[in-house]
């Protein structure tokens, strides 16, 4: 099994080059973990600290279970993993049931950051686009799907967006094995990264 | 024809990058363009005037020469690669052979600066490392090779090569088609290199 580890800042692209490498394999060879998945249960929470959470500071991840769902896959241990509602800031009663693959990846803007997991990872990508190049698809993504004003996320962008990334997913950058610049739309570089897994499989 | 450009910052190890990727080719299947036998001719400059050249601007190389060069390999044609000598800062009378090979790979801290010279190749690497990584390589060969002590090379680099660095090296990683991080030491890095260009040849 080869687990493979994509990071980079919200609005990188992660989500293209995730789409694009799974792609170049047979869907039952690969699987995706969103580290989005593995937020904190908050059922210890108050309505208004769970309104406080910061999603993307590392704390509000639920680190020990992601280590622990990915030592499972890699010896060969189907999981369960855990779905996460923004509505209610908490988990879902539901699962999602994920078997092994040849080819595990994941994902998520913080998805380097920490050391034990990295040494589970054969492959560290980190997806690197320039912020302002982010920050035009936070804001379209913001305002179609969330219904905020654009005025509204560049707030949110500049107060806790920015500095997040650069305290927490900036720095992960320097353990990547390789970084592919301008996100998703670089062909050549997802194509790079396509063929060395086809060749480690 | 493959034309690789490989770009980074003075001591990021560009050239441990290049030596490792000709290493996986038969040595008659690979050249190496360094762009520092590029620099301009300067016959029609006095002595004092060769003394100001500043080797780090982008103006210090003949890149009309370069670009004539490497579009005469990709049509199949050997060239006479200029040789330069920085002890007279001027080309030396000699140059040498090189022939058309199926993999040419440009090499240089600028080599991805030009939009005509990046257009000729098939893939472009930059090499980021560090930059305090990069001083201590440039401070223990300099103070090598040159006689030159730290505290001189620390002038130099804070005056010349650290501005340099940010206005014309840095700005070109947007243009890679993939960046290593790390440099030379990023064994994972060049090796997805390798794999692709083995399969692209």
């Amino acid at each position: 099994m080869i687990i493979i580890g994509i990071a980079g800042g919200t609005g990188c692209g992660k989500t293209t080059v995730v789409k694009k490498i799974a792609e170049t394999l047979p869907p039952d060879n690969v699987a995706v973990i969103p580290l989005d998945s593995y937020y904190n249960q908050t059922d210890d929470l108050t309505p208004e600290q769970r309104r406080q959470i910061n999603f993307d500071h590392p704390n509000a991840f639920d680190w020990d279970l992601l280590f622990e769902h990915i030592s499972m896959l890699k010896n060969g241990k189907a999981v369960e993993q855990p779905t996460y509602s923004y509505v209610i800031s908490n988990r879902l009663k539901e699962t999602i049931h994920i078997e092994p693959k040849p080819v595990m990846i994941v994902e998520g803007i913080m998805s380097l950051i920490k050391k034990e997991l990295r040494d589970l990872m054969d492959l560290k990508i980190f997806v690197d686009t320039d912020s302002d190049e982010r920050l035009i698809r936070i804001i379209k993504r913001d305002v179609l799907e969330r219904g905020r004003t654009a005025e509204m996320v560049m707030e949110r962008y500049v107060n806790v967006l920015k500095p997040m990334h650069l305290e927490f997913i900036e720095p992960t950058k320097r353990y990547a094995d390789i970084i592919i610049p301008q996100g998703g739309d670089n062909e050549k570089g997802i194509s790079i990264i396509k063929k060395y897994i086809l060749s480690i499989q």
